[in-house]
């Protein structure tokens, strides 16, 4: 990470601390369960996720990779053996997760009879005292609670999520007694007993989070940060710290409230400072609200693709130094991209500033959803940027977090559009879909109508049942202004023609801009329309210069959507072209597959050699440009999200 | 393939017939048992076969893809499920094979008794009426000998191989007795009964062949000749014929004595013709041999890659139109390879034609030897001739016949060195290795003293009792004069410098050349010794013009070696390389990991961007050449065996 602006960057987090806390929780997300979308993006994803994503999930988990036997093994006491890894237990109870989302937006009596015979299975699995791995308890149940690698809270921490998310659903408790049997046996073992532990894998915090907002039980809070203040302290055993000798991996080297950079495991970090803001949302403390303002810069400014996407390498699966961002060779892991959407919610929760949900955004339409295949059933672990042609997504991995972690999230999308505060409300996301609020004791229905990602008109339609005053904020996007991302590790090049515009009742409307939001504050009646209209652009976006693997080279984005070039639509190549100065570009209604999309034309230039094989030339070339999360759908072919507009390093290919 | 050239084909392969018909099984190979390896090259081959190699086999075999915990099921009787797929028994045969090999070579207790303890296990899952193969009868038996397809008489035939060598090497009958069972079953079920069987994958028919010359049962022999003369009369039932109604796929169109072309799938074709040639030598049938100089040359001459290799398409694994032999897609199938080794050697066994041994030690030294890693237990199933950098050896596979016929045959790479007729001694490959023949009563010892490959000096020694009149045949090598393959496929670009030369005792002596074969006809006595000199030059080489993917592009060959250009010794990119007119080369003493092997420095040009960045620029660039077997050695890299000597397609590469 870069040191030289740790000063300044330090001494912005302090000051942030002091408006967060006296302002902490400002907002409340709605949850997706009080929101209905019914637009041409979301809704028809959600049906896809209900079918093909969580059949995949099923028949991998039933008949394919046997994560469920293990816990029948467990039940039988025959003595079997484990099969898979040690963390696959959390795969089922993600799977369960997120098809408690899905039930909730489409009930569907088999889905939820196969839920509910899964869970039966897993409470079977329960030991008397509470504990639940079937790892261990397939293996020598005498270890558990010894290497702090193992998974074991990791795996506790979803089943608490699962619980949750299954009770909200179903108002069925058995899961979450389980876990409320598992949480107490953890809470009594660790921190009642005071015996260190640093979880291996983060995931337990926010988890816990969860179980104390459903319970209410004081207890799950405190466990929750006291899981998160046991790091930093040396107290970590097992592979990471003994084997590997590096807790930076896993966010250990210091304590989280005096973190200042992002390091290590991607997923394990966005899972880390999800938690520690939960936790800082209802305990005020400034200390995590320091930490993680310092490290989301980090973060942003730094170390983020302009997909959203984060953990630039394989080899760790997570964070090396600053501006390593090889696109190829970019890991970019689908849970990372789905850990980037749940943090950058709280940020905005905590602090009411868009730049979060404009990065929340940037990661969900790009990075996160690139990870599930159009067709629903096949799966990115990685999420390269380029591709020679050699990439394919996968049916399935061994280890398999990514396709429940793609499928909860979309299914609770509806969770990142709306929020809501003290006398106002709050429009983060454009998605067409309804909710209700209440201010005061007004009802008030909420109608937002758009083509979003594709068209830039958004209706906010309000129907209050008498006239009543709150604010309207309405999420003025970075990239509808001059800001490609918070902090310009991206930028546009050029201004911009069109301006962001919003009308009430279909004639300008003065509003104040705060924090990033347009914010109409007025008395509201029935019928109430709001219009923005979002300038749908084609921007060009290039790199700060330390980005060297971006060097000399352009990106498209349109609206929230980052583009790419694919064979499939350019002839097969697309290694061949160069970026000429001031290309025009067309935007054009496509299809790809059955995703209908818009695609842009763009006037480039394509290399190729002259006559006597000794040099080269270019001429003009037409390219088309689809959306990024659209890529390798029809079959295995080269890929690029950042265009030279120079030759660099060359090869003769065959 | 190409038809245009047909008719002067088949005239020649009648012509040839004629010759063939007269002088049948004129050559003998001295068997591999008879032979002492004491060279760097192949003997510290045979000891990481031994050790690396068959223990990667053993724990595939027993722990990881549970193929001999099916003959386990069978016997127990218990109605487990099989593991795997239909044709797994087969490998467990083919690592016996390359254990009986391995164990004559260099006697190992501990392997011996794990061979036995398989040997017990396969025995146990032979049927009350001799049949044998795990898959249908863990599944239903009543099902067995119903689809061609499913490789029962493939498994028996790789079993009757194994119970021959195993035979060979320990003096032990049991997996004999079981193979002679089975082949009396098969033998009682089909030809007998005159019910018609056309085998899915040929392998049986050589298979009955090493039965017939190890028992003298006659019906082996016909067994053999009934498999063969059963294809091409539309018998063929299953999933070839049925499903993909494709005949050809197995060579199964026409009758094997009217094959003319090479089609299909390539290891089935090399092992059909394998056996043909085995039952041709004994029955000395002019059709066999008829076809196979026709489809031989079919192969040599339009559909055979530079390194051996054959089957260019990873679609059928076999072959595709003539000239089709792309190099990144290159299938080319080690145990392609392997099957051009045996095919070849039966060739030149029938008609003391040298040209055989130089396909057979092409593709022996390239495309067979590049399927094995030189720590010997990772391995290529395809052998592509260039790469972007994506390929990587693997530890095994799911279809795993690559492994355990690459150890047999380096187990029992003697074989091919030496052959025998009356008054005749043939040397085939350059091995530092001993032997002894029998001429007359006379007992002629022999010794060869080389460094080859990396050499040329090649020294025999003969030490008979007493004076003895016989010719001594050594092999000139095609690419020792100027032919770099038979039939000009491939060609040297220029003439050669250096000379094959033939010393006897210090001096030149006369000999006459037969058919590729420099004789010398004479008395011979104790301590007369033949030194040979190899032409070592550095050649370059050309396509024909029909091979579209070798346009414009020169490849290396020193000796009997293909070399390539890996991105480890060159800065870790090949694909921007050009080849000026007359490049200049040197050699050097390298290694590759613990091999020694000799690599040549050329001196060529780099394509690079111009400081603008809107056009290239060449550079002489110091290039180093290693043998093509030993990529892929040093992690994942590009490679290219063909050169470029003009751009044709551009990359501009990240």
């Amino acid at each position: 990470m870069q040191h030289t602006t740790k000063i300044s960057l330090i001494a912005a987090g302090i000051f942030c601390l002091n408006v967060i806390h006296v302002q902490a929780q400002r907002i409340q997300s709605v949850r997706f369960s009080d929101v209905t979308i019914h637009d041409n993006f979301w809704k028809p994803k959600q049906e896809k996720v209900a079918t093909a994503t969580l059949n995949a999930c099923i028949i991998q988990t039933e008949e394919k990779s046997g994560r469920i036997r293990n816990f029948e093994k467990v039940a039988r006491k025959h003595g079997e053996k484990h099969e898979g890894i040690y963390y696959d237990d959390s795969d089922v109870y993600k799977a369960i997760e997120a098809m408690a989302y899905s039930l909730k937006n489409r009930p569907d009596a088999a889905l939820e009879k196969k839920a509910d015979e899964w869970i039966d299975k897993i409470a079977a699995a329960q030991q008397p005292d509470g504990y639940l791995n079937t790892f261990y308890t397939l293996t020598d149940i005498n270890q558990r609670w010894t290497d702090m690698e193992k998974h074991e809270d990791y795996c506790a921490g979803h089943l608490m999520e699962a619980a949750v998310a299954y009770y909200n659903t179903t108002g069925k408790r058995k899961l979450l007694d389980v876990a409320i049997r598992l949480a107490d046996h953890i809470d009594a073992t660790f921190r009642v007993a005071n015996r260190p532990w640093v979880s291996g894998h983060q995931e337990i915090e926010l988890a816990l989070m969860k179980m104390y907002h459903l319970t209410k039980e004081d207890r799950y809070l405190k466990l929750a940060d006291w899981f998160l203040q046991q790091r930093g302290h040396g107290y970590g055993k097992g592979k990471i710290w003994d084997e590997w000798k590096d807790p930076k991996y896993c966010q250990d080297d210091i304590p989280v409230k005096d973190q200042k950079e992002i390091t290590g495991h991607a997923v394990r970090a966005m899972y880390q400072y999800t938690g520690a803001a939960d936790v800082a949302s209802v305990n005020q403390d400034p200390g995590y609200m320091n930490a993680m303002t310092a490290v989301w810069e980090d973060v942003v400014y730094r170390n983020m693709y302009l997909t959203g996407g984060i953990g630039s390498s394989g080899h760790n699966e997570g964070f090396t130094d600053d501006y390593d961002l090889p696109n190829g060779a970019a890991y970019s892991e689908t849970c990372a991209s789905v850990g980037m959407v749940f943090w950058n919610q709280r940020m905005n929760s905590l602090t009411g500033d868009a730049k979060y949900i404009d990065v929340l955004e940037r990661s969900l339409y790009n990075g996160a959803l690139d990870g599930l295949s159009l067709s629903g059933d096949h799966f990115f672990y990685g999420n390269p940027l380029s591709s020679i042609g050699n990439n394919a997504r996968n049916a399935w991995f061994g280890t398999a977090c990514c396709p429940s972690n793609i499928a909860r999230l979309v299914a609770s999308v509806g969770d990142y559009i709306y929020g809501k505060s003290e006398n106002k409300i709050w429009v983060n996301l454009f998605v067409g879909s309804g909710t209700k609020f209440q201010v005061g004791k007004t009802n008030v229905p909420l109608l937002m109508e758009t083509n979003y990602p594709w068209e830039g008109n958004v209706k906010i339609k309000v129907s209050p049942s008498q006239k009543v005053k709150y604010a309207l904020n309405i999420r003025i996007p970075g990239w509808a202004g001059n800001t490609a991302v918070p902090g310009e590790l991206y930028s546009f090049i050029g201004a911009g023609n069109e301006k962001f515009e919003v009308l009430l009742n279909g004639k300008p409307v003065n509003y104040q801009v705060e924090k990033g939001y347009a914010v109409i504050d007025r008395t509201w009646q029935n019928g109430d329309e709001v219009e923005v209209k979002l300038p749908m652009e084609v921007r060009q976006i290039k790199s700060r210069k330390e980005v060297k693997a971006n060097e000399d080279r352009i990106a498209l984005q349109r609206g929230p959507i980052v583009y790419c070039v694919e064979g499939a639509d350019n002839a097969g190549e697309v290694w061949d072209l160069l970026v000429p100065e001031n290309p025009t570009f067309n935007i054009q209604k496509s299809k790809i597959l059955d995703e209908s999309v818009i695609s842009v034309q763009a006037n480039l230039l394509k290399v190729e050699a002259t006559a006597d094989g000794l040099n080269v030339k270019t001429k003009p070339q037409l390219v088309t440009a689809i959306p990024y999360y659209t890529w390798a759908n029809r079959g295995k072919g080269p890929m690029q999200v950042w265009l030279p507009s120079k030759i660099k390093n060359i090869r003769i290919a065959e």
